[in-house]
């Protein structure tokens, strides 16, 4: 008697499983045929390139950004304005010791907002190794009154994810210039966010206290980190000589980037997905985060070219500013509030054009469990982890008891070879990796539109 | 009554799962911060280069494994003779056509094992694009004769295996020269084996019919592919001329490279891992297979760094001659054959050192259960995938309905970029996804060693 109701359950679930296995195929063949992902991305790295918040570049994008969701035939497009940091780098730093060989020149980068050394002067104060903020704190000030503060903490290889391997070693960039000021240092040198060794030094955001005198910060590559450190243990007394250029000009306005195709049952309700169309000021932000800027627009692309009609509506959002500040995050949160609109989801790409391997979910058990659901829908397109994780920096602010945010989570080994550095450019996105992340995110927002149960 | 047996049952599961979960995250910690694999890899690619069967560079890639194996201690070191197929390439080869701009040169490769196209001389005829063997055998002979071929079906970008994809396209490398020469042509030329748009040939092995005319055959780079199917649109008789200077010589002797840890308890049966010391001759055989080579080697030097004492004798072998042949693969399983050795299982790594995804497993349905039971043990390294499929070439001729025959693999997108070009080199391997991969290689052969049921 109980087995005929469990019977058409299975039934309506293998034919309703059916249909979306045949929708999901069709997305990641548009994807692997028709996308322009990949010419987008060229584009935005190649004609614009690295563009930092405040910078003519950024202003191109946002140009570049609408002009391209414009062209795709949305319900509407429109700049959402905001207000942004400008800081500059100026001409490229110098960094500098000598010892029995003569002078060594460190390849180096200010890390973003930094202040600079001074009107073209090198400083110069005796170098001073440790690992941690912890290791800093244990010494007494007079150890590093006027010196040279050198974090050389590296990421841990041990932590399969690269993210978390970031996550424990970052305080040093965030933090360190603050923690070195408060015992008088004079500026610091931090080993760059990178699992391998090469030549690339990475900048990034970094942050001061109010009341704590500001002091230079500089990234340097993990090579000459290694070498440094070498050089530290045979030569008790070494002296850095530092040289950087940085300012920080009054804020700009910029804007968000939004596009929508409007929701054909509950056009009030809202599906967001996006990237940051703003980078360092190095490299191309190719990865960092051209690849999250390109799969979004192309989520719309391949809804439009499929002419699947979403029942809510799907809002793309380019951030401004997720680097130095995320205004753009904070600005579209509280427009979104003030508003009142209805968020249901937001999925962000801001982990690299790399092989996705699943989404990380920050919502209920309720939610994961209704997205774990539709695990062997992703399967034969390798996407196999649905977890409880962090999202996106982006949408972080839409937080509240309802929404659910998700995080494309591409393979992460390769992504701190890239991240804020020079080496973050074009060449090193691949075609099909950049894709394949498109249709998974297309393919979870089809899937939510469908059946979000709220 | 029947709950107490089942819960000593799931203690005791638990218990044993409790021990292999910190067995293998100790060979994943020992693989991602003491592996000598990315070591090994620059000095076989940099040091050595590519080593093509009965080259010079094969020679030394074969004493560099001696070497590298007798560095580990293990119990046995030794090579194994075989013969091996003498094919040069000689001067890079030269295909061109004159239009309206004037001259085009192409960027080719011959075919390994091709022969050339006369003593230094060019060889002209009118081009004529197929998309396959069977277009090609649809046409009259008369369409064909003096005509030189061009295979022009793309890799199907769809599949997202691209081994799938390669696996459907090959054909016509492999037989479009004998089908050509069937009909009358004079020489082929074959659209590379690649996804991507981009300038670089990819060679690889075809083979002669006996009795059937040999001609010569040319792989074009995807990019000068599309610019002369494109050429041949606009100009209908459109002439390409070509030249090489290949040769095949006689038989030479060569090696397969074999070391050994006994086993404690079962020191006559075996375990073998490896990949393919050979390469093709453009490139450094990074990808293909420097990293399968690197991997092996360090699944038993973390079983020696560890102190792991296997019970049944951990075998590498670095096969020769995967690339034009498989002499090292059929040698080697001849040889076992005729000593009646009892081989459980073979693992083979020829699929890149990419970001391992799981196993490709070629053995029975009992085979594929017991080794997806240790799931849950791969997970935290993202590894997903207990598939039945081909597991390698140089394992292959092991098979019976006993032994096990596993491949690893490794995220295929990037892998058709690299294969069998002067785009396979060192530089495009991460060394983390390299580690990872030797470090599932191993979790996998300690895992099988303890428990295999046979």
């Amino acid at each position: 008697m109980r087995i005929f109701p469990l019977l058409v359950c299975a039934l309506i679930y293998t034919f309703t499983f059916a249909q979306d296995d045949k929708t999901l195929r069709s997305i990641y063949d548009m994807a692997l045929t028709k996308s322009e992902a990949y010419d987008n991305l060229r584009y935005l790295c190649k004609d614009i390139g690295a563009r930092l918040s405040g910078s003519s570049e950024a202003d191109s994008a946002v140009a570049w950004g609408k002009r391209t969701l414009e062209s795709l035939n949305l319900d509407t497009v429109y700049l959402q304005e905001i207000t942004v940091p400008h800081w500059e780098r100026g001409k490229r730093e110098k960094v500098y010791f000598f010892n029995e060989k003569g002078k060594n020149a460190l390849k180096v980068s200010a890390l973003g907002g930094s202040v600079s050394t001074g009107l073209n002067q090198f400083i110069k104060g005796q170098v001073l190794e440790v690992k941690s903020i912890e290791e800093l704190n244990d010494l007494e000030d007079s150890m590093v009154r006027g010196k040279v503060v050198f974090f050389n903490r590296p990421m841990d290889p041990k932590l399969i994810s690269t993210f978390s391997a970031y996550g424990s070693c970052v305080d040093q960039r965030y933090a360190g210039a603050t923690e070195a000021s408060k015992k008088g240092a004079i500026a610091v040198v931090i080993r760059s966010m990178n699992l391998r060794n090469d030549d690339f030094p990475h900048t990034g955001s970094m942050g001061y206290e109010e009341g704590v005198d500001s002091i230079p910060a500089f990234a340097v590559s993990t090579n000459d980190a290694n070498y440094l450190s070498e050089n530290i243990k045979n030569h008790k007394e070494l002296e850095l000589s530092l040289k950087s250029h940085c300012k920080t000009y009054p804020d700009r306005i910029s804007y968000n980037v939004i596009g929508e195709i409007k929701g054909s049952e509950y056009p009030n309700e809202y599906i967001t997905v996006g990237g940051h169309i703003d980078s360092w000021d190095i490299g191309e932000g190719a990865q960092d985060d051209g690849a999250g800027v390109v799969q979004s627009i192309e989520v719309l692309h391949l809804l439009k070219m499929m002419d699947l009609k979403p029942k809510h509506t799907i809002r793309v959002v380019l951030f401004m500013n997720e680097e130095n500040g995320n205004r753009g995050g904070l600005g579209y949160a509280e427009r979104a509030a003030s508003e009142k609109e209805k968020h249901l989801m937001a999925l962000e790409s801001d982990r690299g054009g790399f092989s996705p391997r699943g989404f990380s979910i920050n919502g209920t058990e309720k939610q994961l469990n209704e997205i774990s659901k539709w695990k062997s829908l992703f399967e034969p397109y390798g996407i196999h982890e649905f977890k409880m994780g962090f999202a996106g920096v982006d949408i972080n602010p839409l937080k509240d008891d309802k929404i659910c945010l998700i995080g494309l989570s591409p393979d992460s080994q390769r992504y701190f070879d890239h991240h804020h550095s020079d080496n973050d450019i074009f060449e090193h996105v691949n075609k099909r990796e950049l894709e394949l992340g498109a249709a998974s995110m297309t393919s979870l927002i089809y899937l939510i539109d469908k059946y979000w149960i709220y």
